[in-house]
């Protein structure tokens, strides 16, 4: 029988990763991006500033996630895509060939993202101890239970695991709405059969 | 081994049900709710009318659900609480002592409303003969599985039966964009131990 071994749950709100590229045309050439908040995952941040995302119905200021990336990724919960009239699949994050358009707007410029919209498939960051101790490998697809009065077992969630990643299972504003839990709530998983 | 039975399922969108009362505040003494739409429960219909649904942070306009009831009752999903600024517990329909309070606003009038905004328990309807077939009774809470690349069990699912019932779950729209479904994708789901 496999140890019980509990999985920290963070809720992602919407938000933004942008190129260096689009980082200038949005704040202007050689702008520095400052840094609000740290995230759970090692040199993750939230910053200060946000950029404007633009669909068919609406728009919102997103908050921009950095390290930087090499392209640029709008993450969103199907509850925001709906609103703001996105087009949206679920994708993996970085796998954004073919995925949704939108228009980005900030104080310097505007960009027309021809891709780059995803909601992002609940997924977990592992360390390779904590990997070990829950008896799964990078890429695996497990179930993940959440106790509550709103209760869920997650099927299909992906399994990331890295020297460097801090353990945590990340799920979109819906999925924790759908399970009545937040940041705030500090709450667990389990893997089960 | 039991038979497998399939669960249609239905996303629920923000609504309202009205007493005769506030009717006539909202849209004036003796004013007839015209039917807009048919839904599923045999007498249940959507009316062309809507009202507006105000909380501390925001407002939107809320579809009506006839027949009237003996007690207004707002159903919200959380993402829709959190945006209008609405304290909601989760609650089964119709128990709403203590529950949120907020503003409604309709053509004719203004009411202060004491108690009544939920999140409405993820819930089934079924007649007799359906519950026979799942092996279900009144009350009872079971688990129903959803297939799918977002698929989703979701535990604590309230079971009511009644002769009159058509064969439907009923989930929110938080609970329906976590498993990727809504009322275009007809979905069902699956009586699972």
């Amino acid at each position: 029988m496999e140890t019980e071994v509990k999985i920290p749950i963070e809720v992602s709100a919407k938000h933004i990763h942008l190129t260096q590229d689009d980082v200038d045309t949005l704040f202007g050439k050689g702008y520095q991006l400052t840094n609000k908040k740290e995230l759970s995952q090692p040199g993750y941040f939230v910053t200060n500033e946000k950029v404007e995302v633009i669909g068919s119905k609406g728009s919102a200021n997103f908050s921009i996630l950095i390290p930087l990336r090499s392209q640029t990724q709008v993450e969103v919960a199907i509850t925001d895509a709906i609103k703001l009239g996105l087009d949206v699949c679920v994708r993996d994050s970085g796998n954004l060939a073919g995925s949704a358009p939108c228009k980005l707007k900030g104080p310097a410029g505007e960009i027309d993202l021809k891709e780059g919209v995803i909601v992002a498939r609940r997924h977990i960051h592992l360390n390779d101890d904590y990997a070990s101790q829950l008896n799964v490998k990078d890429k695996e697809f497990i179930k993940v239970k959440v106790e509550g009065e709103r209760g869920l077992t997650f099927e299909n969630v992906l399994v990331r695991v890295d020297p460097s990643f801090s353990n945590s299972m990340h799920i979109d504003t819906d999925e924790g709405n759908a399970v009545n839990i937040n940041n705030k709530t500090q709450t667990f998983g389990k893997k089960v059969l």
